[in-house]
């Protein structure tokens, strides 16, 4: 079959194609000439094109290699090499269809974006602090899209938690100004591609076409603007991945190429959500499979990522969307659960192109060992991954909740912060985690601490001066709250003063309880120091052992030196400082960073009940 | 100086000695012939020896390469070298003392013990049974040694717990054939090294001559007499030993050759007992100079074993008593609180001359990655333990006392053995490690589960089915109970019967109860079993994520498939058996081994509320 195949593409190449193209679909919607990755699979939907023969290519330097079919005939595959030579331009692809009539494809090979990949794709790290955005319920900055006819979601109540609030991308760029003014380097956006669901569609996890960005956000266009207007103000963008599983309004789901691209079960069968499968050298087959091959939820039908199909679909598009809207760098949703040989060639081909981009991966687990197993590690074990790094939930579950809510003890309180922090050793690069407090599937910090703000500016201190890319959640700064229960809707409130008529701004500081400009002053204070300090963003680590709940650690370098004192005691404490004299020598005074003061060190210090000094030594 | 006292040696060769030695101390107090260890260095403590000069050795085959001196005279260390090629016999060295007087110091060349290392120091593996006595409270063989005249402590109070006892030597060997019954093939005992102290000498850390066992527990003789017995009825010994620490009374700190050989502050410093700072890539020097060089406690002072010295006579102690006294491998104490360089040379001697000696080290920590880091692991790290395996205080801690005593929970209960088990990978052989439920340290296992029998009876089958070398406490069997509050004296209690005209006699079935002959029988009968068990001594573990409190875990091999199915609820159980069907299929019926019942194997198996099944499938 394929062979016959190919004789027709060579009998047929000297024949000119007059048909209409628009009821078909090309996947990726256009490609680059000088990518490293210049071999791409184009996928071409449309009725019965998987019945078309005689597909073939004029184009100088492109050259098609195969043609896949599939028990689908609404789809077709072509393998196509895009050779070093080939110049921008539109590629027609002809084809005959089950009539005999003929049909030609076009696809734009467009020049890369200026830089190539130098001036994009710039990675967040260690210098960067990130913001973490769900886009419906930030700011509404374009009402006209609030409700997009012909999308099935057509709810729109800022009163409930699970419909659409209207917030939309433009509405993050008009606050691009409130982002730098705070000490923000980086926005992490929840999904902006579209999730034409029926429902729940607001958190945007479940993706129904890649190549859209949903329109409810402004779509495509938005999107580009959005980053363009970014970068102009030295922001990056870091943009939320879902290789695992899609909508089960997906495209690819609703009208399959064949059996084999989903993962399918005799019955409903959920992943059991243990990634200890994965890495337990005793595992039962059946449990690694049902971990990585179940679906997360009902909603959301599993990639068969052992597909090359599905690999190379997915590899495309990352690539593509980098290059199409210059992103920063990725997040990748439920990472553990995808198929791991496939990540790491995916994370792979996007190294390859952008050596500066970076990458982490969500993995929601417990224990250091389990965590450090998904990303770049110090084990000798068959499964090396390539992740940079993770989102540090060892660091939030054992760490910071435990140093603000748990009494000291011999292994509790802020000695689980210590010893979490030591376990750093199983790390290639833990300056590459991204540490946080909360984020959109999580209980809001200031409630978690119970709305106390003494115990919330020392985790916010902690993670604006501790190893790793801090990240915030939108309106931490704020005091929003809200628990998980009785759903995660309530983790997922409106920014107020996102939209127009909002009774409260609290984008300004006029708009903002004084309390809350307290807190919002401390974060920025921390937040611009942190942006010129050498120590914190890129300088060593030293932590002393915790005794009598008072942690202290160190941020230092050639330059600069910063001691950070966190007293988790509800009492006052003093601490002899000559136990730090490793790292204090030389220094005769401090700058408490945040208060603005310098004061001369002596023997002792006194602490605050429930605080974290940040003191520049001089 | 030392050029000097070459001249002399060689000036002294030919000259006859004939003085008295008997106020001198040689340690070693001999060596053998053949060792691959035969560099040696032999320290002669006598009044002035250190002023002596002219050291000469003639014997063939043995050369005088050194001769250490030390501030405090009382000391000489000479290096000497005994060659392939030396006969057994009576080395003479001969010097000339501070008046012009001659010595002749009498060393002994002996031959090996019969079989050269291979017919002992076996080494305790998975295939073992191991069971810790602590010999001053397990049973008076020998009641002529209960005081000995001239030692420190004169105490012989049992109504008391920190005064001594009279337990002994060959109250142990006494009961070899109890051990046999039970299922124990391997007794691993508390220090037998003397400490002669003058209070808390119970527990026997407390070295004060590393050449002498305690004359209380019957003294060198009876060490190797027991030694021989217990071989010679298949029962292996594991020596404990102390390298981190000696007695206060220890002659070489009471008499310190210089001031290089104990760790010494300008204040009492204790240990900060924290592990962490050992690996922690962000540790503090001075955390880890308090960790290393701390004292454990005020009566133990801390060996400097980077006093190269105090290495080798360390070395040469540990493969002096595996020669001397046949033992089959080492349990460390303290590990941790070593010198870890000094401990890697320290195993390595011993695994040069004894290839199939086993080690394993005390690991007092909390957390997978923080064990692991002391032994072999799977860890590209700088500092690569050759430690073979650890107590494995991280299955008791987060394993199987959490199973007992927890509510299942996404991480909490069963889940945290299963969880704990999967961290597994971070060892380079997890099959080596030790597992346990208590040890004369912590609290009594069946006190730990509020004497509930039904969870004691679970967690021994786990202990005994299990992956590693189970290890039991001397009173396991007839739930002996305890809390090491308020003082570890309350788990270290008489073996009852163990002391003539004792009111109880509990090694005999008719000196139990009915409840702890049901438990005692419980043990016994999984023990047994586990001796013919290839599944269990050697073959593969598989484990299913727990669901619903109820874990099951098999082991196997190409002969046998065991199948243990831990139900922790405190109700009863039904479950479906395909969820195994990878290790059950093709077996039609089981043995429940506690129970010496076969039965059919059904769709379904009903569990009884806390209970461990252990069926052989047939």
């Amino acid at each position: 079959m394929r062979k016959r195949l190919f004789i027709l593409q060579l009998l047929l190449t000297a024949v000119t194609f007059s048909f209409a193209q628009n009821s078909y679909e090309l996947y990726p919607s256009n490609w680059w000439v000088g990518m490293k990755y210049n071999k791409i699979q184009l996928m071409i939907r449309g009725n019965d094109v998987g019945k078309h023969s005689g597909f073939a290519i004029r184009y100088s330097g492109v050259t098609l290699n195969k043609v896949n079919k599939f028990s689908n005939s609404n789809y077709v595959i072509l393998d196509i090499s895009i050779a070093a030579t080939a110049k921008p331009g539109t590629i027609g692809i002809r084809s005959v269809n089950a009539n005999g009539k003929q049909s030609n494809f076009e696809f734009d090979l467009v020049p890369r974006r200026k830089g190539n990949g130098t001036s994009y794709a710039n990675g967040a790290t260690s210098s960067d602090l990130m913001y973490l955005i769900m886009p419906d319920r930030f700011s509404n900055g374009d009402p006209s899209n609030d409700r997009v006819p012909g999308m099935k979601d057509q709810t729109l109540r800022r009163d409930t938690v699970f419909n659409r609030h209207g917030g939309d991308l433009k509405g993050i760029q008009n606050h691009l100004n409130y982002f730098t003014d705070l000490g923000v380097t980086t926005l992490w956006l929840n999904p902006i591609i579209e999730n034409d669901m029926a429902e729940r569609t607001e958190h945007g996890y479940a993706f129904t076409n890649h190549y859209k960005v949903d329109r409810r956000l402004g779509g495509n266009e938005a999107y580009r603007t959005l980053i363009n207007a970014a970068h102009a103000k030295g922001i990056k963008i870091i943009q939320d991945a879902v290789y695992n599983h899609v909508g089960i309004d997906h495209i690819l789901f609703k009208d399959q190429p064949d059996s084999t691209w989903f993962h399918r079960w005799p019955k409903f069968t959920q992943t059991n959500y243990k990634d200890q499968a994965l890495f337990d050298p005793y595992a039962a087959m059946v449990d690694k499979k049902i971990m990585s091959d179940g679906w997360f939820v009902t909603s959301m039908p599993d990639w068969d990522q052992s597909n090359l199909f599905v690999q190379n679909f997915l590899i495309q598009h990352a690539l593509w969307t980098v290059e199409q809207f210059g992103i920063d760098g990725w997040r990748i949703d439920t990472y553990a659960y995808n198929d791991l040989a496939f990540m790491n060639r995916c994370n792979k081909a996007l190294y390859d192109e952008y050596p500066r981009i970076s990458i982490f991966g969500e993995t929601w687990v417990h224990g250091v060992p389990n965590q450090s197993f998904f990303c770049e590690n110090k084990y000798t074990i068959p499964y090396k991954s390539n992740l940079q790094a993770t989102t540090d939930f060892q660091l939030l579950f054992y760490g910071i909740k435990a140093a603000c809510n748990e009494k000291f003890g011999w292994t509790d309180g802020v000695n689980k912060l210590y010893t979490t922090t030591a376990q750093d050793f199983l790390y290639k690069d833990p300056m590459r985690q991204v540490i946080f407090l909360d984020n959109h599937d999580l209980p809001r910090f200031y409630s978690v601490v119970g709305e106390d703000t003494s115990k919330y500016k020392m985790a916010f201190a902690w993670m604006l001066t501790f190893r790793g890319i801090p990240q915030m959640y939108y309106g931490n700064e704020i005091l929003m709250t809200g628990f998980t229960s009785p759903n995660d809707g309530y983790v997922r409130q409106d920014f107020p003063g996102g939209w127009d008529g909002d009774k409260e701004n609290k984008f300004t500081a006029a708009g903002r309880t004084e309390k809350e400009n307290k807190l919002f002053n401390y974060i920025k204070r921390l937040a611009n120091f942190r942006k010129t300090s050498s120590a914190i963003k890129t300088g060593k680590l030293m932590q002393f052992i915790p005794v009598d709940g008072v942690y202290v650690y160190f941020r230092y370098d050639a330059k600069q030196t910063v001691m950070c004192v966190m007293n988790t005691n509800a009492e006052p404490k003093t601490i002899d400082l000559s136990r730090f004299a490793e790292r204090m020598n030389g220094y005769r005074s401090a700058v408490d960073v945040a208060a603005g003061i310098e004061f001369k060190l002596e023997k002792e210090l006194q602490l605050m009940p429930v605080s974290n000094l940040v003191l520049e030594l001089k």
